[in-house]
């Protein structure tokens, strides 16, 4: 500290600061959502941020080239999580005694050294929902029937949840004749129809080696979806192509029941669409996948999740059936700031309380202590400069009630108050300040 | 995800996981610390885990060697953060038009490769609440009235705050005819006065190279500081030794102006003490300093904190004041959960509603719905397995009532409702559903 050199402040690119004003934003979204998943059972969960790097590495594919990875001091090679699932596929295996099945909920930062972009981070915060221990369908569509309740109750109006079934894809991949080997790389590639179109995909596909007759295959099934609209119908047909192919009867059936199980759960079928064309990008999905979009502002997914039946599996020995979801903080509050959703709440202080001078100062600590015990936040500005700098400061910080309690004040028992939003003052009794505070409030 | 090969599930040394009951109790302590600093007028800030290494070195002292630092993928050098106090002075001098004072609370663990003991682990949560921006020491006095009122509300009863001031450390010193340059090492031998008694501390001084005039001057003065009981007598005393030192008439004014500010707050004299060999260890303290303990268990200071009115000009280029504190909220838990402090809530969830068949499933989401829609906690069991194995749940997750909502349930308009804790059981309309439940969880 002796040296008085400048350290340039700076942040490394991706990285951000929340400062006051955007934590209160953060924080009534989080607690929205963690108020939904506490009403359906859900329990809380933390992981620590780094992890032994076996622990994270091979499960999820592609993603996990972004994670940060290093040598800690005593030489192990190690990782900052870069998802919330595995981690929790970790405490499932050292934690056997859990009952089950074991619904769960995880709000954590988590660290990949993406290509920084609109509503896409190095550090950001993932909310997880996760039913482990059953293989029934009903865990799927009750994980689906919160993801719409979170969305609905933070304001959103416009947002389509795509669902699919990573054994439909193997089915269809069967049924077109592709050699399984080649079944993500036709997965990756069906990913980017939306971006580079039909004739973008099949050239991709003919160029990762996949015969022309299983292109064609392919492409004469989708342009059978896309000539039926709804969900039930495309999975009617798909029920049929693929009637011969165990995944397909398999897969199709637990869409039927999924969708059977959200028209229970109230979902209502125009924000629902089967979507046999999606993929997800994580490895350890087995069974139905799920995928919530908006089309403004073009973001990306808001939340994705799925059913992973094996990856406890690599844990424990043995598979643990388990199902979730991951919402997107960083892209909902995007979202929601771009739309203007979010409420504005520049501060939780109600009161800022002068300092006079130093022979009143008992008397204004008086005050604050009374409003801090009935629960009102009140704040002691720490030095008695001009009023005026005061005043200002209340001002700037947008705290609507700043109170006077002088000698003037202290000689009649009574306090000023001053509205800022009116601009209006009065003088009132000791003893009625709380209440008249509260209506002030209002 | 092709092979089955098991990865062994575990933890790295010093690293934990917070299941559903523990996260309970964390998130019961957090939420009440975060209410009183609300209630003062602080509001939230988080930053970054990982920060470029030349922001966070050079500023702590010792307690920066245990951090942890590597090569990002871009070849950065960069370090997860170890504390909240180097952040929050890069985000001042980051965001110079921030209204001041300025009141942040900042809870988000932190790293530090320390060698885990009780109490003591590699990621660990700190609460920190500081004001940027005066120079009074009345800001000085509200950071240790607000850290005794969490610990008071909090359940501690038995505690002590130790105030010092690091012009006093200096102009003991200087008093004592120390060499400036060995300001240092005194400061970290006294500190060990405790552990090694005076001797030991005598021992070290004279291996530092401190001549022994210098050291019997120093324990002069200590035993001076032992003969007296009260804060007030020791402060008194000082005051005439080092009249004619300018660091020990400052230091002293200041602490005269803090314990008389904390008995204006209401803080009791007898959680204070005046501390003269207080040092605390990180190297950025300019001014007062303080330190809460606890005699049971032996488990190092509970919180730490102080004046640092230099750090965030190493950023900024021009100095500001600034004073905080850092509660530990791993030893604060320890210490509660020594001390059976720390409130039973094994789940939130009030009530498990049986999945008794297909048939009858919309008819219990329906009763699901209308839980939730009064903000009561329900959770429906996923599957229709048989109703011994649900009881046998809802036993080992400790969920107070049950409802069975079958055939007959629904053919009469009713529910049953079966109390775990009483053993009682009863049928009701499905109107009077609420109401109920909300008696029977009172």
């Amino acid at each position: 500290m002796g040296t008085k050199s400048k350290v340039e402040p700076r942040l490394l690119k991706g990285m951000r600061d929340f400062l006051p004003n955007e934590m209160l934003a953060r924080e009534w979204v989080i607690n929205t959502i963690k108020v939904i998943f506490e009403k359906y059972g859900f329990e809380p969960l933390e992981t620590p941020a780094i992890e032994y790097l076996d622990i994270l590495e091979g499960k999820a594919g592609e993603e996990e080239k972004l994670m940060y990875r290093f040598k800690d001091a005593g030489g192990r090679d190690v990782g900052l999580r870069f998802d919330l699932t595995v981690p929790l596929s970790r405490v499932i295996a050292m934690n056997p005694n859990l009952p089950m099945p074991f619904r769960r909920y995880q709000i954590q930062p988590v660290w990949r050294a993406e290509k920084p972009q609109k509503g896409r981070f190095r550090e950001f915060y993932q909310c997880d929902v996760d039913i482990v221990g059953t293989a029934s369908v009903f865990a799927d569509a009750e994980i689906v029937g919160i993801t719409k309740e979170v969305l609905t109750t933070l304001g959103f109006k416009k947002f389509k949840i795509r669902i699919n079934n990573r054994k439909i894809l193997k089915a269809i991949c069967e049924y077109a004749g592709v050699d399984p080997s080649k079944e993500s790389s036709v997965c990756i590639s069906i990913d980017k129809l939306e971006k580079v179109g039909i004739d973008g995909v099949e050239k991709e596909l003919l160029q990762r080696g996949v015969p022309i007759d299983s292109v064609q295959s392919l492409f004469k099934l989708l342009s059978d979806f896309q000539q039926r609209s709804s969900s039930e119908n495309i999975i009617h047909k798909l029920g049929s192509s693929l009637a011969s192919i165990k995944n397909g009867e398999e897969g199709v059936a637990e869409l039927e029941s999924i969708f059977s199980y959200l028209d229970l759960l109230g979902v209502p079928k125009d924000c629902l669409s089967f979507d046999p064309w999606l993929t997800r990008g994580l490895d350890y999905y087995t069974g139905p996948i799920f995928e919530v979009v908006v089309e403004e502002p073009k973001i990306g997914s808001l939340a994705g999740g799925g059913r992973y039946d094996k990856l406890i599996g690599i844990f424990l020995g043995k598979d643990v059936p388990a199902v979730g979801i991951t919402i997107g903080l960083e892209r909902i509050i995007t979202v929601m700031e771009e739309f203007n959703m979010l409420p504005e709440q520049i501060t939780k202080v109600k009161v800022l309380i002068v300092q006079f001078d130093e022979e009143t100062l008992g008397y204004s600590l008086d005050i604050a202590k009374r409003l801090r015990t009935a629960g009102i936040e009140a704040e002691v500005y720490p030095e008695p400069v001009k009023l005026s700098k005061q005043f200002k400061y209340a001002d700037r910080r947008k705290i609507r009630l700043v109170i006077v309690a002088g000698p003037d004040e202290r000689a009649e028992d009574k306090v000023t108050i001053k509205d800022m939003k009116s601009g209006k003052q009065k003088k009132i009794e000791r003893h009625r300040l709380v209440t008249e505070i509260k209506n002030l409030c209002q």
